[in-house]
């Protein structure tokens, strides 16, 4: 689903105009993005959290050559989806 | 940041009522999570992306009785941040 469709569709449900849906997607992901960079946890109920993990230095190997190399830990927004949002993907995996 | 927090402060930001914004995050959170089960992407320009992603069964162990067992395959929502976000946050990592 392209953006474009997101905020029609949002529109259509909200009955707002398309420049008021793009407005607020772009201050939810900016707020968002602040405060995960403020290493805050966002939450949305019944959707899921926005939360930021360190994840440690490790060891890697360079495919073309096979030398070891040390990868830098490094800090990365991970979203953890609510447990009713769990309960319909595994419902969707159940019935595959 | 919970839920109240992110309202107030969207609606500051738009102008909004805080039902108004409540409405919109709902749907937002509703249009997205029945893409996903719907085995669809879903993105935002300059955030990032939800997508579902398969993962296959696996052999665990019971660490109360040592007994291995299989997980199941399971679909998971997972969101990819946009390369921007990404940036901000390894900034962030350096200045640590």
């Amino acid at each position: 689903m392209k953006n474009k469709e997101l905020i029609s569709e949002l529109s259509d449900r909200l009955g707002m105009k398309s420049q008021e849906v793009t407005d607020m997607l772009d201050s939810f992901c900016s707020i968002v993005g602040t405060h995960l960079i403020e290493n805050d946890i966002v939450s949305l109920p019944d959707f899921g959290h926005f939360e930021v993990k360190k994840k440690s230095d490790r060891i890697s190997v360079n495919p073309s050559n096979g030398k070891r190399y040390l990868v830098p830990p490094k800090l990365v927004a991970v979203f953890k989806p609510a447990t009713i949002l769990k309960a319909k993907l595994k419902e969707m995996a159940d019935n595959e």
